[in-house]
């Protein structure tokens, strides 16, 4: 996508050969009409395939997935990070590897709110190692769900965690692809 | 606010005389519907107060915020609750209380998103003892910026925070706003 490829490379900020920082419009501070153009782009991707539930993680991929979800008409489920007192214990679980944080930690999702019925696309921000979407797709199969596939805004696609899922037979639409970069070159994109 | 009013009643769930779940609607499952009507009503209240930032704070503000944003054609910033690796070290920090956790947090946002010129609404779900929204504007007031007013879901009318903050001059609009609530009467709203 265009539009997105253009704003990393204005807005984005690279740190050594892997920290790609877009918290001036995607993370932290959010753009939410370029967020409404990732959701027409993928809708267009996704056209036919009777979404019913957009499943995403907090925090940095509730934004885009809730505007992405008026784009589908459907609504959004957040899995949380950390079981709270506001959640009762009737829930699916899976745990997920940060690499950001350097911990791993359980997510959640009220069984409420997923079951076979469901043909879920997963929306995050970012797709590197893997990690958080291994433990969504997880918590969707637990449901008996179908996983329609995943949108990613920015796939670091020299880390393995596309590739990997891609050859598990997981559709991953992702809007911008990064085959390298580096502070004194940039980005450069997968065609 | 009616058309919340009516989903509170019908898919709230009430614990005691003080928990109001509502993760079947905005704060686990998010109908972004709901949420787009919720973005049309604040934009009503807060006609011609040129707003051109929201802030909010994760997890459960940002999906409201965001779709709210789209009707004021404006960036969303959220609070983030901890410092991680990704957010260098120039940032606005507040503390915040957690009733619901039961811990002291700190909320940070970078200086680069919040200044001067800017005019801030800030939205979240729930305005109980005020203790997310009394940081959340420590934060605005840091950066010199100016609170517009703060858009909450639901307030509990019944606890502190309201009140506290409005007879501090702070503008408060709240689309629904509980008085009382038990499991066996239900919800009952301030008129």
């Amino acid at each position: 996508m265009e539009l997105l490829k253009e704003r990393i490379r204005k807005d984005g900020k690279i740190r050594g050969t892997d920290v790609l920082k877009v918290d001036r419009f995607l993370n932290h501070q959010m753009d939410v009409r370029l967020f409404a153009e990732m959701g027409k782009e993928f809708k267009r991707r996704f056209e036919g395939c009777e979404i019913n539930k957009i499943l995403t993680i907090e925090a940095s991929g509730i934004g885009i997935a809730c505007v992405v979800a008026q784009e589908f008409d459907c609504p959004v489920i957040f899995a949380k990070k950390n079981q709270t007192k506001n959640i009762a214990g009737d829930v699916y679980t899976s745990k997920v590897e940060s690499f950001t944080h350097g911990r791993v930690y359980d997510i959640i999702v009220s069984r409420e709110f997923l079951g076979p019925e469901d043909k879920v696309l997963i929306i995050d921000d970012f797709l590197a190692n893997g990690a958080a979407l291994i433990g969504l797709i997880a918590l969707v199969k637990d449901a008996g769900a179908e996983v329609v596939g995943a949108g990613i805004a920015i796939e670091k696609a020299f880390q393995p965690g596309g590739d990997m899922l891609r050859a598990q037979g997981v559709r991953i639409e992702s809007l911008a692809r990064v085959k390298s970069m580096s502070e004194e070159h940039g980005v450069e994109f997968v065609d």
